[in-house]
């Protein structure tokens, strides 16, 4: 998304008709841009749902409010109506800053294999690499120094930003974005021991990529080991995320930056996973687990919810008195159970 | 690795010459790729060693197997017997997988300064930089967008994948393996605090990486400050790994995904580390040390042994109501001291 | 910074002739390179400032030391004394390797798109792109395969290492030192939820860096959501670092390697945060604040000082016999308020 936007300019009337939701208030105000509710001025559109910020809304100096229909009366700036305040904002912020149209063709520095299909109308910058047999879809962007490896297929409308590798074979779906250093298809981890060193398991299956997947900056996708490792449809990964091989994850599954989930993990669909959490091998995570951020997963998680792990933070010197206890809860325990039982034993002699 | 495979076919007779072990039934049986047991079709060969297989070994539609001696009769299907049944199926792999054989030459959009030495049988590829002074051993291959400093050294048969980067000065050992976006070489983090302000320390070490080592995809390994960063031989790397300046890591140590080494620490040989541990600055760690996936090391380790930390993750309501008190751990301990006191006094005041 | 080095040699008379400070012994004792006590010889110039590194100091075999003046007779070697000497240390290291001077110029294989200013003192590297519009500053080098997106404006005297990208419209300040694999300007993480799949808010903000910045390795730094996100004068990233969207980051601020912080966190001014450690999004956190680390910071932080969480390693037998009790502590308590009760009322009851 480029900084420089803001150029369109659009009535509350044009946004409904192609939108959606219903103008109260004046539907020729205009407006160029999107800003939170703090920062808007007559110019930029904003959006409220979230009760606590009502003061905000009554001091916004925005042109105009997205609204839900409980918040219709909230305030009495020009404003659209709609059930899902924040997508919609979404969908306006997307006509307002329109992606630069794909300029199709090939840069003249690019290196392009004589057996790459590239579509007439996409776009290959310059110094990128498309290797043997790589297929690359309509309107699709690959940006410089992007590395797309032999037999790799794209689909369409993708963009990959600039200094993307893509290894051999894998298989990305269409309206993917992925972010500058992502890897995907790289080597899993697989290796077995003999006599003390270790000897290579080839890594053999693909990455299989979805429809509508955001893959984020220096983020890892490991090919599979024999089988292949698969992203679901609509999955958002965030930055240097790392998926180990064989990982599946469930279609629309979003995930915080720095998580790491280890081999043949299966994420289940609709899951949220908060920053820096980790899960490891070969575990089940049904529909709709939310993790929060920083927590470890050892065992796999049946039922949907929100799960939890991580210690509370204190003061360092805090910490230093209380953390000795925490190796000793075994013991604390245990002199709990003997004072229960002398209590109960006295209780018994007693008359 | 690359995805399109199997075009090896192998009769068992021809594996057991190759790589040793004994052929039970028909030693004609061909195979020509490997495979899970459960996925196993009559072109795979796939193993055997986990004793809670058992089904699936029973079920299994693979053309062959390989058991280990005292699972020699645990099947009717063809099979070889071999010491490490895992290993031996990473090598039969290796053979139905091989590598594709390096084209030497140096692509026409590679950048190679005249005083790089670069030899006869080294592949350059696209749109790659090798600089001043460099040296790229026989057999080795290097990818489109790598980058390889001035003065850098690389022994023979390695592999870079596309877009690794090697900093001036940095040495690699023979037969490694070096992912896309992995940065070798990059400044140590070393400054001094001066007047609120930090004095950047030159690093002016380099990094010495031994033979057959393979390092992850976005891995970054930071050169000395002084003195040089060292990996030592048989090291295996696993993606989004950082090694800090000075760190000395052990022969044949391996270290799973997302793993943080800050400064100057040494890891013996033949440890592993899990998935996302982080080991502090200046520790020591003895041979032959396994640490847990999660686990934050804040102390040198002096045994062999498996080492652990981490909470225990739990539903979020119920880990809310339990967090509270790990903050009150001396608290509760010093109420526990208290009771025992009170039960003590009262037991030598009754009669 | 290059590994090769110890070409300049310097008298102890030129270095304080330069830098300030007193000689105390031979001022004509000349040195080529710095060291550490230990490994210092003839040739080099040393510093001590940690008594329990007395030792080792009485041992060293360098030709000068770099002491403090309540150290001044610490040692009998020619020696500098300085009121802060390992910032002194610091200075004679870049006196003795100083960076490579920049050769002006452009690359003839580097993409340098016409409407770019790039200054005639600079220097762009082979391979590498230069965007629309992009502004480059005195004496800049831009390093092999780097990608400067569209309007990008780089100060004077920076220094990005090979296959940086700043993507568009992105700003850094002067002297900024940016490692190899590092990406600015990617994308925030910013999605609305609407029946179940995922709706994209356009990341329309920038980064701003300031002057002396240091960004390490395969370090990320995503562009605001609608305002920029801010990383302030003299701030120190290591390597792998995620910076969200919207984060604000304050002058001289430290953070050491794997740190993520999440969207729209405030980070006061000459903070420290410990490797590994995860801060939380929208979170404050004041003015030289210490995070330890791997600790996980979930709540603002109003006062100065140093905060730790995380759990203490154990062997891990030992550690799986007390983790279970680790989710018992409000039972435990529970236990121990009951006892108390009892005891309290055994204690009236008795006469």
């Amino acid at each position: 998304m480029s900084a420089e936007a803001g150029r369109v300019r659009l009535s509350l009337g044009d946004i409904v008709v192609r939108l959606g939701g219903e103008v109260v208030g004046d539907a020729e105000t205009a407006v160029s841009q999107v800003a939170s509710l703090e920062r808007a001025e007559r110019c930029h559109i904003t959006f409220f749902s979230n009760a606590k910020l009502l003061k905000q809304l009554q001091g916004t100096k925005a042109g105009a409010v997205i609204v839900g229909p409980a918040d219709r009366d909230a305030t009495a700036l020009p404003r659209i109506v709609s059930t899902n305040p924040y997508a919609y904002f979404a969908r306006v912020s997307m006509l307002l800053n329109p992606q630069a149209p794909v300029s199709p063709g090939i840069h003249s520095t690019a290196v392009v294999e004589t057996s790459a299909q590239v579509s007439d109308s996409a776009s290959i910058g310059p110094l990128a690499y498309i290797g043997h047999g790589a297929r690359i879809g309509e309107g699709t962007r690959i940006d410089s120094g992007c590395h797309i490896g032999d037999g790799v297929e794209i689909g369409v409308d993708c963009r990959l930003y600039p200094n993307v590798t893509m290894n051999a074979g894998c298989v990305v779906g269409n309206r993917a974005i992925i972010h500058s250093g992502a890897v995907i298809g790289s080597d899993g981890f697989g290796f077995a021991s003999q006599d003390g060193a270790w000897v290579k398991i080839p890594q053999i299956g693909r990455v299989l990529i979805g429809d509508d997947v955001e893959i984020g900056a220096n983020t890892t996708v490991d090919r599979g080991a024999m089988d292949d490792t698969v992203i679901g449809n609509g999955v958002k990964l965030d930055n240097q995320i790392q998926i180990a091989h064989n990982v599946h994850v469930g279609d629309h599954t979003a995930m915080a930056g720095c998580v790491g989930v280890a081999g043949s993990a299966r994420i289940g669909q609709h899951c949220t996973v908060g920053g820096g959490a980790r899960i490891l091998g070969h575990l089940e995570l049904a529909d709709d687990v939310q993790i929060s951020a920083g927590t470890l997963i050892t065992k796999s998680i049946r039922s949907s919810g929100q799960y939890t792990s991580g210690m509370p933070f204190s003061l360092h010197r805090d910490w230093l008195r209380n953390a000795a206890y925490l190796r000793k809860l075994e013991e604390m325990a245990e002199k709990i159970r003997r004072l229960e039982e002398k209590l109960n034993a006295s209780e018994r002699t007693q008359p």
